[in-house]
């Protein structure tokens, strides 16, 4: 094992290259484990994490101290503490993970060709994922099961924050995969906090990094965008829209948009901008409008909205193209569906979008001519989230089209293959 | 229309903008065609092609001519060649994909969840694609028809060898694009033969081009796969693996290996090493080995193989990892499936392997523990290909484990989007 030292740059690259190879390593015997050994893993991992709570809590303890030390925010000293029913929860988020269908082996389509070959798409695990997160140290014990369960070798890079505390909870995991028989490469850690071990796991470690999973703040996400040569399964922004359409029901239009904005600003799922039908501006603006305000929310809005709610503040051209992830929504009159569209596709970014409407041609058209990864209708933003769609956890959510889109759960960290079966066919 | 000269790095890089930008404005009315209207510009492009054949085949002339006077090679002369029977099958190909299903807007997936929401995944096309191709003029065609029938904007850069060729068939296209009120910027042709194009394609056109995909030899995928800064679907060589075990019918496994490596030894899914189970060695390799030698194929192989079959050539460990394209195989003994599944794993490209068995737990074994892209039993390799899986057609095969793998055909130019329907659901 490794000291959890800083070190130089020489030898981050040789140790992450290390990583990187042990890592590869581990992709054969995880790729072939039993569901059963990788259930087993996790309930021990589990239990592990319960066992040792009271290291893992002293271990916090010191991440905190550290944390006061050097002046973090209230916000990240509140999300990177733990506590006991802390532990608690991300002990059951890894058994909920271990209850989950292995997608691993799953048969995605078959057919049979005239010639009589039998042919499978067969869910196979993806590769090595690299994990780069924060302060947050609950992402060790998620990401570590949610990549094992679908038999993928992750390398999980934690903030310097966090160093501690994910230490004792990745010591955990090692533990269930120890119990189980599996490799204790399928989840390793780096070690060090030294940034260049993130510029080695973007160049992807010699062929052996697959994808890269960033978890963070905009800074984050957009290093790791614009520098990886590996992929990336990311979202940037959740700049995401409400429309509320001329033929909404007026209360569902309050109830959706107050909790769109307002149940959590800080998620990627929070509505930021606000559209109505000029059509609806006499019968649904200033209701809508009123509600936001009486929950606490700020309004920016064109001239056109504030003449009807003198209430509302100035939208400039900045405001479309801002996430708030705040207590604060642009609002802005549309022509119906297609003037919404047009908005949306000028400045989303394209994570999710919501209409509130009884007339179908309407929602069909939000449906079909908007390209954002999740579209939503008569039902609030908030509900982008891989638990809330039912795939038991997500690593994140995903704006870019290439393979995974959306939250990003145990079947978007898959691969497949095909398994042709004959009775001696040769191609004439 | 700009001219089919070379220009000056600058221009060619504001060229190269402008033609993803243009790219990128067709996607959104490409993504809302309707089937109807897709497919009635791909039969339009297909009775283009028919109707343009003689100023295709003098375009073509032009080509030949140009290519004799720089001396390209025959195999080079003989892919560039149009006859009427070509443009013939080119047309076809284009209609062979109008009558495939469309895939956008395939429902994926559908379940509702407890609060009532109910979800569903559809497909939509993927984003712009640039295809990278050498002298095959058909691949304008091809590649042309089967990114628009899943709904995305290509940019066709074809070889400096073929562009008189590309440019007529490319106008058929547009012809077919236009008859169906489609964006002509659909289909877009490089019109220049500097390198410098590719180098931009390479760079994603800012952001404006989401996947490439190289056609051709092994040194252009080579620079593709090193150089693109997006998603690459391709493979860069097909090192297939054929296993003969014990308890392969011994006439079967004859027919397979001959088929496998002599068919088409040009092929990316031809057999390049012969593995054979040691077991076997008195009953199956010799029989094999002559059929293979008869047929007019070199063998090159261990001493242990050339002490039981003589006339073969010595293999030394660089056999082991050249793919031929030629009639050429090596040759090796190995410990049952077990002993396969090593030697594949140590050397395989994961483009195709095949097994011939008759014992379940061997092919079980061998489909398990295998991670390639294709894996055959008791069928020849030489089915690695989209037309034989049933896909219509295909725009290359992949290796990659990224969204697409195998025969990259219509649905592999697809992502996916999730539609979320409910009845004023808030989240608590």
């Amino acid at each position: 094992m490794l000291n959890p030292v800083n070190k130089g740059g020489e030898d981050i690259a040789g140790m992450m290259r290390e990583i990187g190879t042990r890592a590869r390593a581990a992709a054969r015997p995880l790729s072939t484990a039993s569901t059963e050994a990788k259930d087993q893993a996790l309930q021990a991992m589990a239990q592990a994490l319960t066992d040792r709570a009271p290291a893992i809590l002293e271990a916090n303890a010191r991440d905190m101290e550290q944390g006061r030390q050097s002046g973090l925010s209230a916000a990240i000293m509140d999300r990177l503490l733990l506590d006991e029913e802390r532990i608690r929860s991300m002990a059951e988020g890894v058994r909920a993970i271990a209850v989950l269908k292995d997608p691993v082996g799953d048969v995605l389509d078959a057919w049979e060709r005239p010639n009589g070959l039998r042919i499978e798409r067969v869910r196979t695990p993806l590769g090595v994922i690299g994990v780069i997160y924060e302060s947050r140290p609950n992402v060790t014990a998620d990401a570590g099961a949610l990549c094992l369960k679908a038999g993928n070798p992750v390398i999980l890079r934690g903030g310097s924050d966090s160093v501690h505390s994910s230490a004792a909870i990745h010591a955990a995991l090692v533990e269930g995969l120890r119990s189980a028989g599996l490799p204790e490469d399928a989840i390793q850690r780096v070690p060090v906090t030294d940034r260049a071990a993130v510029g080695e796991m973007l160049k992807g470690l010699d062929g052996n990094l697959d994808v890269i999973v960033p978890r963070g703040g905009r800074s984050l996400v957009e290093r790791v965008q614009a520098d990886a040569r590996v992929p990336v399964f990311a979202h940037l922004e959740g700049l995401c829209h409400l429309y509320i359409d001329r033929s909404a029901s007026r209360e569902m239009a309050i109830g959706i948009a107050v909790n769109a904005k307002m149940r959590r600003t800080g998620i990627c799922g929070a509505a930021e901008t606000l559209l109505v039908d000029r059509a609806a501006a006499d019968t649904h603006l200033v209701p809508v409008l009123a509600a936001l305000a009486a929950a606490g929310c700020e309004i920016r809005a064109t001239d056109e909205v504030r003449a009807l709610f003198p209430d509302a503040g100035e939208a400039s051209e900045e405001d479309w193209a801002t996430e708030y992830l705040d207590a604060v929504i642009s609002v802005k009159l549309v022509d119906g569906v297609a003037g919404a569209i047009d908005h949306i596709e000028t400045w989303s970014s394209h994570h999710t979008e919501g209409i509130v409407a009884e007339d179908a041609a309407a929602v069909e058209r939000f449906f079909n001519e908007i390209d954002s990864a999740i579209l939503l209708h008569n039902a609030s933003t908030q509900f982008a989230d891989g638990g809330e769609f039912g795939m038991g956890a997500e690593i994140g959510i995903a704006t870019g089209k290439m393979h995974a889109r959306g939250p990003v759960g145990v079947e978007q960290l898959t691969s497949f293959k095909y398994r042709v079966r004959g009775a001696g066919q040769t191609r004439p």
